[in-house]
């Protein structure tokens, strides 16, 4: 992804370019399930998570949980690998460093 | 808002409740024009910016330009003001700042 992605939106305009690529990871964020889950996932002390352990922690469906995690994942937020019965999830670190660094404004003064 | 809103997705799970409030922010900023319309504000050198300096920005009509901006305003990104013929805009950066907060996660090592 073209550098000019991490430029603080606060500093000047978001290119055209970078906005195409940013607003679907913004738009995967705009759902308190999904939030939870990716924050669930990016907490994960060993790195990744399993979805057998996602699933119980939503008074949610396990299509519905999946379909959501599809959405993360489509928008680049993370990654899944299947390994045997299970499908484990791992947050995509550089796509949030970038999402963060758009919005940082200068602090308070 | 709760300061738990505050503490970053890859450091434990999000609550609920900050996830509720939250996710329609990263909801607005989800769309390309938005995502310049509050780039441009944000970056405006005298803290705020007309409504007609926005519009002729983008090739889109008026009342689509209209549109997003309310969006960003009910979902507290913005603040709008009318001063006689024209709205200005300035950017919320407090909550800017606590979406910024909920992103980071720690640098690569």
């Amino acid at each position: 992804m073209d550098v000019s992605c991490c430029v603080p939106l606060a500093e000047r305009r978001v290119p055209a370019e970078a906005a195409a690529v940013l607003a679907p990871a913004f738009k995967a964020l705009g759902d308190p399930v999904r939030l939870q889950l990716l924050s669930m996932i990016a907490s994960a002390e060993s790195g990744e998570i399993c979805v057998c352990d996602l699933t119980p922690a939503f008074d949610l469906t396990g299509p519905t949980i999946s379909h959501h995690l599809r959405t993360l994942r489509e928008a680049g937020l993370v990654d899944a690998e299947r390994r045997g019965t299970w499908v484990y999830y791992r947050a995509r670190t550089g796509i949030l460093r970038q999402l963060a660094a758009l919005l940082t404004v200068a602090p308070a003064t």
